[in-house]
């Protein structure tokens, strides 16, 4: 019975817990610990959540770049982009951050990832970056 | 039948297309492609989200700045700031990013919009700047 | 009967109404207007959201930083980090902002706040800095 549940109820939050450098175009972005994952729906070694059931889905990024570098990330479904979030450091060892949201429906088995956008040397920070993301009904 | 359910959980998740550029002060972002828009709740022509049942409404904006500029917005409900979100970028071409949320009690056809704060000439950038929405309970 | 709901449901939204300056480390983020506060789970004199019910929580926080000064802040609970972010203003006068957001599990009496993480002298500006949480499930 708690499976039902969780399978009712998919939600996972993960976060980077180390720093990637030089990521290449489209490339996602695996987080690596898992704060939640109900379900088991997030993969880290994919880095895809995968929808165990039709409904709305609430997901939010964010993530942290140090140096005068360019990072851009995008939230992906299905090969489709739902928005994107960019910051550049100008000023060497400069920190900043980024990130976005979306509300989205999602049908079953739809793949849901962050990925690097249009540039590629994307570095993002430890414990600065994270993806989470919830059924909301 | 389908009707009832939108209506008792209205939720939207909207994205700015295109740039904007050379905005006067308090002037309202309507975001022009909604992700979602449960009920239709949000109104992509005047950027207004007006609640159709009393409760608490979780609210989420992100938004991009690109250029020597300074953008300033602020989440508004019925004219009354809930809170704001301000970046500035000091060198020349310079990508950044800002944004806020909040989680408010809105009666029955309460109006929630988005809206720059103390500065005219505010930029935004298309695919990184959102704004959502969603009934908690 | 309306508190069954409230404790059913906890919830809160909180703003800073000023800025604070120079503050030293693992220092909490006490913020001082709620918005929302349902079930007065959340404290503003200790700056502490304490869970009434087990479950799965939603979590959002966003901080302003104003000049050429770097802030750090983590989501901590029970004394453990979840998340960091960080921003750095290299010019003089340049506003920047900072964010994460988690979905974390608690149990009853757990103990959710913002703290500043690995430096001193930081500051955060206000209506700009605010801290959101919600139980999910």
């Amino acid at each position: 019975m708690a499976n039902v549940r969780e399978i009712q109820n998919p939600a996972f939050s993960a976060v980077l817990t180390r720093s990637l450098r030089n990521l290449g175009i489209q490339q996602v972005i695996k987080f690596d610990r898992v704060l939640l994952n109900d379900g088991n729906c997030y993969e880290t070694h994919t880095g895809m959540f995968t929808a165990p059931v039709a409904g709305r889905y609430l997901f939010i990024y964010n993530f942290g770049l140090h140096g005068s570098t360019e990072t851009w990330l995008q939230l992906v479904k299905n090969g489709a982009r739902q928005n994107q979030a960019g910051v550049e450091g100008k000023v060497s060892d400069q920190n900043l951050q980024g990130g976005n949201a979306a509300i989205i429906y999602l049908n079953q088995g739809d793949d849901v990832w962050i990925e690097t956008a249009i540039l590629s040397d994307v570095t993002v920070e430890e414990y600065s970056t994270t993806f989470s993301g919830a059924l909301l009904y």
